[in-house]
């Protein structure tokens, strides 16, 4: 390979753009340094610890991607030491091997607390490498040991049956972001330096994952991160050029242009580039005391002086060739340096003579006799750089952040519950009822700071504001006089970005904290494979004994489907529900309440809860209050329950009809609903049934929260008819419920595909999920009714149609509808 | 407001910034020129009428939001003549009007073709207002005449009921982009300027839109635009300063640092910024003209002269007030230039005086009477700057794709499908069989340039490599010796962002062109929120008589679920079928081909078809061939049949037991289960059934694919058993089929979210979808069966429970499995 072995003024396009802070008058003092004239004071034997301790992290990746015995090569290569699959990503890891040592040089020698987000996840033999190095691994998994038995059941696990995933995983000691889909690393990155003003993050972000939309949004983080209460985030943004099968756009625009996009982000970039180890190392040592030396000052100049200008944090731009130090060409073809390098550069080892020469040789270049002992231990001069106890990076506390969190300090309930003296009497906009909740759960932490609200833009439009009286809203840009509850400090976050929303909040979350994730409920759609992961995280760590439970990934989705009387058709989507119920079952919590209370018991026990991602939704416009606190605190519990009150059973013998009902308005109508069957057809014994808790529908053997056929069968009855209004897509509640006796006699109403501009009770009334399209089902399900009750059934349909002429002329809704009071 | 009138080297902080085209030696020659200097030549009179139009069309957009008569203010304004709901979005619309007002101007003096992306898509009363303002209106809807009848509807309909959304949205003439989720408009600029080199694409980006990832990524896109064959992309950054509640981080970063992130995405800014409108009218014409200046430079060096460097383009960032010439303060609150102004400035008009008193003095400040004749015809000197035809924005036929649409040449099928005398005798891979005939579509529309596939760095993965050899994969960036494939004129585009993949496609589909998205399964769930919105778009253009079909939105995914050897359980999610499921049934068909020659006969379906959302589910590892191309055919235009060559019935009874699959490897694992239960329980009488298109399964009346009851009984029988191996979530099955007769019959088998670390065989074991399990669900629900073939219900448990031993021992699939062929 022919590149210029080190990045320095003399050998890059644009004189004095890099090694130099933003030198503008009134900014940051000017510390730029050339750390090739000036570089770190390293000796070469510290150069060489270094080094060994990265050929020993070289070595142990090729040989859990390569090896299944003769782990140190004791004896020479035969094919039935290799893998029969050959199952790995090598490309990326000899990078990651480089951060890995260097951070450790830093964290070591300056008593550093840290974290890093691995985000090029294929790096995993990377991470396990380091991690068996440094001794964490062992530790966490006293049976893979760091010896030669050790070595060996780490190479054989690696991407094997009943072993560890090829990727950055759950498993992976010091890891709080799964490998594999790409884009989050920085938001996490973000959400894990929040509130933790001592840790240094660093994140390796790959050229690859640098394309995504999520990281490309992300690296606007820096706008929100407050140098005084919150730690440092170092970006390393790895270039090494491919992907799959193609060059990276970052590594193949000028590196001005690059710079001038990293500035633009508001960093300021440090360069290493380079092929040869030694130069390269040196080079690296004197970028991270660069940044290190950068962030210190930044963070002493907020902190103790009191410099409140937005911080241009370093960011460090490695390029290093792809499966550097790998096959330099394979079959005649350049491979180091390429594409070709990704996953596995020697393929069908066991088969191919040559390969399997040159997959020794490649292993014998790392000199494993000089990294290890004879008992496979690696020896002390791999080790010099490796720090101690809860500073090695897979083993610090806030990787595993169930450790350190604690309980939120959550009041009682009665002191923000709306009094309810009889049901549907008063109105409330639920969400502002929860937003004083939620003020006082801000204030209460105002000292301890481990609970943020995050949302995108919708804090207020939620409802939600009155949690700005205990804090304003984090912002590090300029601000003018107009503005409000902007604030320096504060911990409601705000980005027109769900997806680093959702990465911050999930950072945070990860190492320890807690906190609420606003959103309309169509647009949560855009983190749709984001909680894939997260809930796939959350399903593997409740497996993992060492890992503790974090707080729950907590959604409040408003702004919902039924009232979209702004937005209309394009701000429909209640399919969240749908996406997070096809997931691991012991993980995921959907939570419909019906009015202010309710929300308020829901909120108090998900913000409780441990290891879930619930989902809770809940509308934003005046709703009627329904139960009081007490009552809502049982019927939460119950998850679902008859509510006696609005219906007209006598308990002599079962009802005629069954009316369920799950979310706010379905609840109003099906209410509306029972109201005019109580007075139009009295000797109709009717029940009412809410649920709150949509998993209770599901067999118990399907999710923890199941009812017992039983339980479901006195609730719904076995033969009678079930109408079901519900808040979304209606073939959900079928498949939640298919299982239960009388499935047949289940129809549900509920959201379909149909929105135009309308009122909102027109939205009901075209979806059928109104109050006269119910009664009309009754009396066309209940046997016996349809002659019997031809009258009101004909008197239901002139009032839809009459609404439909009305609101065309008028624009609002029928007065009968919009007047509407319960009368129970 | 005290803001500096206009932006020139004098008032910015950092002179000679802007205003130049990136002057480094050896690229662009220099064309800075100060507009304040050197003005564009327009004469008073021209000035006047460019305020004329844009003082019409914010009086149209004020009357759009508040009014339902007296739309010429013919008398004093009372309440009854205001909305009684007032919906939409005041604060973008005066910048959306300005823009439109001088791309009327530039499209007119050029004779430029030119579409026009919105992206502050809450701009609908603006983008309605221009439509109306240039005849486009009236010609699409007559009833909305030019005239104070049409002024009127216009008003009203406006986010009234039965009337129009408040968003740009398809009933919106010249819009290819629905307002409302925000993050697309500047991939689907891109998309629409691919193959369109005489056409000019701006795009209007809210600053509130560019904090989100999908718009953070898709300014990557120039990187991509081929400047021979494509057309010119011109983004607007229109900086207003706020969201609904916040101000936006790129209003708030310094102006040098704006510029030096815009310069690193690789263009050259062009400043406006001003709110006294006659200064931004001189500065923004000189814009607009210095930017075509420059796009028409670089077009003709690439085209003329072979200048094959990338080209900088140019990008306004326009920053004028949010709420512009709206009120400047209500109840003592700053409005004009805040937050305050998003949506309706003056509320609850009909019952406060003041605000109506304020709203008249709104409206009339734009001085209608000089606007409208009496008769509410725009007077010429408002239309003086309007283009003719179909250059007005509202009539491009680019926006109304479909018109441009041409037959895609697909070749005959035969010609590349694999030849099968007997089932299961050979093995292909799917993906690359169809690679084959995706090449001869690509060489086919070589001159044409209709055609393109887009994926996130996975063709060559995804076996589909073949289509190289008829083009390369579309990039300007650097070059290297070691690249393959990259070609400033390619087709196929590649960048690791599904969004952005998404959103050239969508751009490139509704500008009347073909495409294909392939991608991983799990992946694909990024674009969930996209594709939500692409459905709702062509749901709601089906039933507008103007708007053409267009070429379907057609997905490949593979990598699927059953095949993460590399990747694990972070790479599992079959979840975007259930996901489109719940869509518009007329918009959204799933596919399943079970091996090579369905997946071609679903390709050639999907090619052709027209205004559908097509996912077709196909494996790229090698799969036995079952159909030969007639067989497959036939097969899949029925969408769902019985393989008697598979099965044991003999035709005299109904069958014991069916068996049924549906995706590739549940089909292998169902003919093995079938073949062993042949083999052992010969008197069993066994049906297979495949089904291939899955919305087959849905009733008739919910879906049009949907099978009538008696088709459905005839294949899965009313009363018997069916055992059903499903490639995805298996519940699925369950919600489509809950109505059909026998479906407490129907058990399926699918996967579950349990991955870890296995051998693909192991994956289908642990998720119960495998052969021996199906053997065992036969012999367990089959009436008579548990007793009698308990032996081989042992078996089969043994051999499962010797798999799981065998792999953690060896690493690969038991010898029987991996060698396994079907013996029919």
């Amino acid at each position: 390979m022919a590149r210029s072995a080190l990045s320095g003024p003399g050998g890059r396009e644009q004189g004095g753009e890099t090694y130099t802070l933003d030198s503008r008058p009134g900014r940051e003092p000017d510390m730029s340094a050339d750390p090739q004239q000036a570089p770190t004071a390293l000796t070469d034997d510290e150069l060489r610890t270094l080094d060994a301790h990265w050929r020993a992290a070289n070595y142990l990746s090729v040989g859990q991607i390569y090896l299944m015995g003769n782990p140190l090569l004791t004896e020479p290569l035969s094919p039935e030491h290799v893998k029969p699959r050959l199952l790995g990503h090598w490309g990326t890891s000899p990078g990651l091997n480089l951060v890995h040592t260097h951070l450790n040089r830093v964290i070591k020698a300056r008593g550093q607390d840290a974290l890093c987000i691995w985000g090029p996840g294929h790096g995993g033999p990377a991470v396990l490498a380091n991690s068996w190095l440094e001794g964490s691994y062992s530790e966490t998994y006293p049976d893979v040991s760091r010896d030669a038995a050790g070595m060996d059941r780490l190479f054989r696990q690696f991407s094997f049956p009943g072993g560890v995933p090829s990727h950055v995983a759950p498993e992976t000691p010091g890891s709080i972001h799964e490998g594999g889909e790409l884009g989050y690393s920085l938001a996490h990155a973000y959400g894990a330096a929040l509130d933790n003003p001592d840790l240094l993050v660093a994140c390796v972000i790959g050229d690859g994952e640098a394309e995504t939309g999520p990281l490309a949004a992300s690296w606007h983080s820096n706008k929100f991160l407050d140098p005084v209460h919150d730690g440092a985030v170092l970006p390393i943004l790895h270039l090494n050029g491919y992907k799959i099968a193609n060059p990276t756009v970052l590594s193949r625009i000028p590196e001005h242009e690059l710079d001038e996009l990293l500035r633009g982000y508001g960093h300021s970039p440090i360069h290493v580039t380079g092929d040869d180890p030694m130069t390269v190392h040196r080079a690296m040592a004197a970028a991270m005391d660069d940044a290190l030396d950068r962030i210190g000052f930044l963070q002493r100049s907020a902190r103790e002086d009191g410099v409140s200008e937005r911080s241009h944090w370093p960011v460090i731009v490695l390029r290093t060739p792809k499966g550097w130090t790998g096959p330099a060409e394979v079959d005649g073809l350049p491979v180091e340096g390429t594409w070709r390098s990704h996953q596995v550069p020697l393929s069908a080892v066991r088969d191919n003579p040559e390969h399997l020469r040159q997959l020794e040789a490649w292993l014998r270049s790392y000199k494993p006799r000089e990294l290890f002992d004879e008992h496979g231990r690696p020896r002390e001069q791999v080790l010099a750089c490796v720090p101690e106890g809860a500073r090695r990076l897979g083993s610090t506390p806030h990787a595993n952040g169930g450790l350190l969190l604690r309980e939120l300090p959550l009041p009682p309930l009665d002191r923000y519950a709306v009094p309810v003296d009889k049901p549907g009497a008063t109105l409330h906009e639920p969400t502002r009822v929860l937003s004083d909740l939620l003020e006082h759960v801000m204030h209460a932490t105002h000292g301890r700071r481990d609970f943020r609200i995050v949302g995108p833009d919708e804090t207020a439009s939620n409802r939600l504001q009155a949690v700005f009286d205990a804090s304003g809203k984090a912002w590090q840009a300029q601000t003018l006089p107009v503005d409000e509850h902007l604030d320096r400090h504060g911990r409601v976050m705000e980005i027109l970005s769900e997806h680093t929303c959702q990465g911050w909040l999930e950072g945070y979350l990860l190492t320890g904290r807690h906190g609420l994730f606003s959103c309309y409920e169509a647009f949560v759609h855009i983190v749709d494979s984001m909680v894939n992961q997260h809930i796939k995280w959350l399903r593997v760590t409740r497996r993992l004994p060492w890992r503790a439970p974090i707080a729950s990934l907590n959604y409040l989705l408003t702004s919902h489907v039924w009232r979209q009387d702004h937005n209309g058709f394009s701000h429909q989507d209640p399919g969240f529900i749908d996406h997070v119920l096809n997931k691991s079952p012991e993980v995921v919590r959907v939570y419909l309440p019906p009015d202010a209370n309710t929300l308020l018991s829901v909120a108090d026990h998900v913000l409780r809860s441990r290891d879930y991602v619930n989902v809770v939704v809940a509308g934003k416009q005046p709703c009627f209050d329904w139960l009081s606190m007490e009552q809502a605190k049982v019927h939460c519990a119950r998850g679902a329950g008859i509510w006696d009150w609005a219906g007209t059973e006598n308990g002599e013998r079962e009802p005629d009809v069954v009316l369920a009902c799950a979310g706010d308005v379905p609840t109003q109508e099906v209410l509306a609903a029972a109201q005019l069957l109580r007075v139009h057809l009295p000797e109709l014994s009717v029940r009412v049934v809410n649920v709150v808790d949509l998993a209770r529908l599901l067999p118990a053997e399907e999710h923890p929260h199941g009812m017992p056929d039983a339980e479901y069968d006195a609730l719904f009855t076995r033969d009678k008819q079930v109408i079901f209004a519900y808040h979304g897509y209606p073939w959900l509640i079928h498949r939640l419920a298919y299982r239960r006796a009388g499935h047949h006699n289940l129809h549900v109403r509920g959201y379909k595909e149909i929105g135009t501009t309308t009122t909102p009770f027109d939205m009901i009334v075209r979806n059928d999920l109104d109050r006269y399209r119910l009664v009309m089902d009754v009396i066309d399900r209940v046997p016996g009714l349809a002659v019997r009750a031809a009258v009101l059934r004909q008197r239901m349909e002139d009032t839809r149609l009459r609404h439909h002429a009305w609101i065309r002329e008028y624009g609002t809704d029928l007065p009968e509808v919009a007047d509407w009071t319960w009368d129970g």
